[in-house]
């Protein structure tokens, strides 16, 4: 299963049998003060360091959140993606809760843009997927709904269903949905890692879709987060993600380590070309 | 399958429903040179403090490899045991290639050692087995013989099967036996971890056994190692190894956190006692 996507001079495919795709987070203002200040007092050129330095370490797409309460978030969202695809290639990930900022983002966006994203609340699900379908985008569903996130698999894979069939009435394919299965914090739940790696497994298997994660929040309020962020990108891959919405600074070894490990790539040659880019930034 | 390990004061159970058990690898003086020196000079006050520091660092064995080619191994080996069994209470992993030497260190070692190794080759089988049985000793089995290291996993369980029979004959119980699946380094052959990985899965449902990793090679000749390492660690304790002879001072807060993400830590107990352990040391 492929999903497209497209920035302005670059195609991302999202594929499990293709390399694991880095969605770089950074531009996000939660718990993010300078990127807040920055915002509001709408100096952007911030903005334009964290696009460009998340790219040189490996991201191949960028996720774009501005929600500051104080801002409006239907003019700032266009504006910050016109900023980011003026510096950078890579397809963008909108990132908004409010269904007219996904639609004022997604059309100023280039080529074929994700949306981050809908869950499984129908009232959701009617306001935001006619936008995704008539900008011709791809969309993240978050298994969760009215209700909040279910304590087992088997029902994180019944909304993961709930969404694919929404989605394929509305006219999107299958192939345009990327399904979250959502990480909570081990440190709350110690339960929380194998809930997650089970409903990837059992998603990827009785749908075949693209799954992503949002893979720094499984180490939330524990020490060494770093060591636990690491780990569970192993897992998760191992277990059938294709992408991963993180910091790449931090991670993008680990997921080129992970791949050569686990036989995808031929004679580790992204694994050295990785870090050969490395080394050469640091000279 | 419950391998259990005796040191002077502490029992240690192998058992992939139990916590992971870190054999700490350091005192080895194959590359690395100070140690080399220490036994030659028989300047062992070196040796005592690889012991200690590994323990502190979470090692819940400790292997013990004496072997320069300039040293007497049958009269070291045993010195070098008695050493470390005076300083820490761990169960010791005897490693050597002599059987005379392994039966003289299993002679002075306490309670029930860890041998380290057999193979499939029948001469060594017919050499060490029996030095094992006569001792009560458990023993690792590592997936090669005179043709060298099998490049599928088929043929690794074929070795790994020959063992355990030979082991039986013997009169060694299964569950004395721990099967190394051998692990390459992925900078020379890409399939390398996949093997290994296949392999684990492989032997652990055909023979319910414990499975050890020397889980450092597979990063052997590429940069930033810690990462590729630490990766391999949760993808194999994801297949299915329950030990692993390794650095307990770079990975045993990964092996916490794989422990934590599998569900195998409740209220994360382990992973933040062992992060406060850490921080006490560091006061």
């Amino acid at each position: 299963m492929q999903t497209i996507l497209q920035g302005i001079g670059k195609e991302v495919i999202i594929d499990i049998e293709r390399p694991f795709v880095i969605i770089g987070e950074s531009i996000n203002p939660t718990g993010h003060r300078k990127l807040r200040e920055a915002l509001l007092e709408n100096k952007l050129d911030y903005v334009r360091q964290l696009a460009i330095h998340q790219v040189e370490a490996g991201a191949d797409v960028l996720d774009v959140n501005v929600g500051v309460p104080e801002l409006d978030e239907v003019a700032m969202l266009p504006e910050v993606i016109k900023l980011v695809a003026s510096v950078v290639d890579v397809p963008i990930c909108i990132d908004s809760a409010n269904p007219e900022a996904l639609a004022a983002g997604l059309s100023v966006a280039p080529g074929k843009a994700l949306v981050n994203s809908v869950n499984g609340e129908e009232a959701m699900l009617k306001a935001v997927l006619p936008i995704v379908k008539s900008h011709g985008a791809a969309v993240i569903g978050l298994t969760m709904d009215q209700d909040g996130i279910p304590g087992d698999a088997e029902q994180r894979v019944a909304i993961a269903g709930k969404i694919l069939e929404h989605a394929a009435r509305e006219g999107i394919l299958t192939e345009d949905v990327v399904i979250d299965p959502l990480v909570m914090a081990v440190g709350v739940d110690s339960n929380a890692g194998v809930i997650t790696l089970q409903s990837i497994e059992m998603i990827q298997q009785e749908f075949d879709v693209n799954i992503n994660l949002g893979a720094s929040n499984v180490s939330f309020g524990l020490p060494e987060r770093q060591v636990i962020n690491q780990a569970f990108l192993a897992l998760s891959i191992q277990a059938g993600a294709s992408c991963a919405i993180t910091n790449p600074m931090k991670l993008t070894s680990t997921v080129r380590a992970i791949e050569l490990l686990l036989g995808r790539d031929p004679f580790a040659g992204r694994y050295i070309s990785h870090y050969r880019s490395l080394q050469a930034k640091q000279d």
